[in-house]
């Protein structure tokens, strides 16, 4: 089912808000054999708002907008929708009654005469919201079917997956599947001109073929519409065969759709091995990306975010002289930091990271960007730096990558 | 100026990756004075991508578009663009000079040969690309102006930075600004329906009203355009005045632009005081918000990342019979891990977070989306339970808002 998402809000053209909404849904679209066609942000202007409706009904049956279903005035959702389909505003009993629900759950009463809530264009039918107080809307007239939900992504994402996606009818003859080679350490361009400059026009018969860039590795992605399982495996063979044979092979770190994050818990798990980190220019952000994976407690202990030169030394056991010596961000101290934690944590394998972030404290020396990596294991400890470019958040991000790619080598190797 | 962003890319629209692009754009055109309208995210699809360039210039100047500009097969922004103004494809001397300085500067070779980055539509001018391999284009017909960009956010917000913005003209009589209230504690409906029912309808004659709702609190915005100013801060004074004559004076937490992480960093600053954490739920998060801002090394020591109880004990001395008896998600161990943690980083105050994050960890007595926020100054210590419901990722994000606000009330009290 082809699908348009049109997303309603100035604070989204004006930058006070950052959309979230839109990558969830792809996802789950995507998972479901539908196919979201456009993402249209526009801020609260009826004419963008019927003019994207037009747009989006050109070549998707089916609209789903999010936002402008708030309380306040600048939210036109249920006007334009109403005018839109010509369906005149009346209260509704099922809204009303959801609505009250809704109050109820949340501990508040619902005043009919502030709210809006109860009110719907006519032949609309009322949403369940599994968390919050405005119902989102549903209408169809037989060709154009559309879904309202709230802005708010908690209440977007529940709406959907508890309301709105069992209502999508799916086309029950294809199995969809996404084959993706993970590769790291070769550029993108060195892979389809050098490495294997024949690939892409070999797999393109198989599949719709994509090449996806990430700050760290290069995924390669065919898309297989068939209609049966075998076939499907039969294809994924020969795709995983004809990449094997060129020299790409030594630069896979995964086929499938795990993310690092979930490699690095599911094999350190599988091995038995506790893992934990010493965080100083990443300040917590490996530790938040392990722990965003369900489960990640089971093998990761925790981490010793060590801002300060005090706490790497007390907590870690960085020797003064080697700050002195080598300075905070060097080879050295991320080399004690690693083993300072695998210590201090109790556990068997630690990733340690010491950079500079920037925008401030670079030198000629160590620019900002510059980052320390270490590693520590039972059989080894070990540390490298590396330089990058970047803003403040994506040096952050970048070095967390580059930590989260050496903790799984670790883990692999040991 | 009206400006139209078109982001193009099949990953955006099946999952792969998130868009992190129209934020960045949406920020500075805002704060150059331009008008984002509206941002069309479309897949590699050449009909859908001359129908957003036809939408995008009925409302707009100028065309921001990006992706599609590497070099593999499904990048189609060059020849497209080439379409829709009618340029042939030619060999540019300046394209190609420009592209050879992007290889030297990445000590890599550019073969002629093989990449198409020398390659541009007659007319078109080459833009130098500050943080890739790929030059954008620029080109005008008079009327209509687009500006092409790879996708890559990095290169993406240099390209802007350096090279787009400089030839963006701007209105120069207009002063804008956009008063910001942030409140905490009330929720959207009970500040326009119960506590100041008449606010919205005062302050709109005054600019254009907006109402932001966060997971911590909600944001209300009055965006002015003036001819001086003197005329803004005339009516930044009314604003204010109008808003702290309601009762919703007693949940401002700030009149301004600064987020909740700034003013911790900030206000921590100026009163002199370290700050540290102690993380278990939110596995890192706290620190890495705080993190995030540039010289918070300044105040924020460090954060023990306790999510192993083991680590609880060892780093934060919570007593095993604490845990035992009230378990880790509890009122008595997230003070236990307050009061620890303060000792153990030797910080001023600390904030500490023990919930549970789902899926899996809930109990009926403890459901997921339990937290417990501890505070630990030198004058009190202090810890509660809160209830929250949402995904893993949505409850950690929760949880780490709800601990910045906590520490963020301790710093003023301290």
């Amino acid at each position: 089912m082809n699908i348009d998402l049109i997303i309603v809000g100035n604070e989204l053209l004006n930058g006070k808000i950052e959309d979230r909404n839109t990558h969830y849904l792809a996802c789950e679209l995507y998972n479901q054999g539908h196919k979201l066609r456009k993402v249209h942000i526009i801020g609260d202007d009826e004419k963008l708002y019927f003019e994207a409706l037009d747009a989006a009904f050109s070549h998707s049956e089916v609209v789903i907008t999010t936002g402008g279903l708030g309380p306040t005035q600048d939210d036109l959702t249920k006007d334009i929708l109403g005018k839109y389909f010509k369906c005149t505003s009346e209260c509704s009993e099922e809204a009303l009654e959801m609505t009250l629900s809704h109050f109820k759950r949340g501990n508040r009463e619902y005043d009919q005469d502030k709210f809006p809530y109860h009110y719907l264009p006519r032949g609309f039918k009322a949403i369940f919201n599994p968390a919050g107080y405005a119902p989102g809307l549903h209408f169809t007239d037989g060709r154009k079917t559309v879904f309202a939900t709230p802005g708010v992504p908690t209440e977007f994402q529940a709406m959907l997956k508890e309301e709105i996606f069992p209502k999508l009818s799916k086309n029950s003859n294809e199995i969809i599947k996404h084959i993706i080679v993970k590769t790291w350490k070769v550029p993108e361009s060195k892979i389809f001109f050098e490495l294997a400059p024949k690939l892409w026009d070999e797999l393109s018969p198989l599949g719709e073929v994509s090449s996806l860039p990430h700050l760290v590795g290069v995924d390669i992605g065919v898309k297989l519409i068939e209609s049966s399982q075998a076939q499907i495996s039969k294809k994924e063979e020969k795709i995983i065969e004809l990449i094997k044979a060129t020299p790409l092979k030594d630069y896979i770190w995964h086929i499938g759709t795990e993310t690092m994050e979930e490699l690095i818990i599911r094999e350190a798990s599988e091995k038995n091995l506790t893992i934990g980190c010493a965080e100083s220019c990443t300040g917590g952000l490996v530790a938040s990306k392990l722990t965003d994976i369900s489960g990640s407690s089971a093998v990761f202990w925790g981490s010793v975010v060590s801002y300060a030169n005090e706490v790497k030394m007390k907590s870690l056991g960085v020797g003064e002289e080697t700050l002195k010596n080598y300075g905070a961000v060097s080879e050295q101290t991320a080399l004690e930091m690693a083993i300072g934690a695998r210590e201090h944590l109790g556990v068997d394998i630690t990733v340690t990271t010491t950079g500079i972030a920037g925008p401030g404290g670079g030198s000629k020396e160590k620019p900002v960007g510059t980052v320390g990596i270490g590693i520590s294991t039972s059989k080894e400890s070990k540390s490298k730096i590396y330089h990058f470019s970047g803003t403040r958040k994506s040096l952050k991000e970048r070095f967390a990558r580059v930590a989260l790619m050496k903790l799984l080598e670790a883990i692999r190797e040991a």
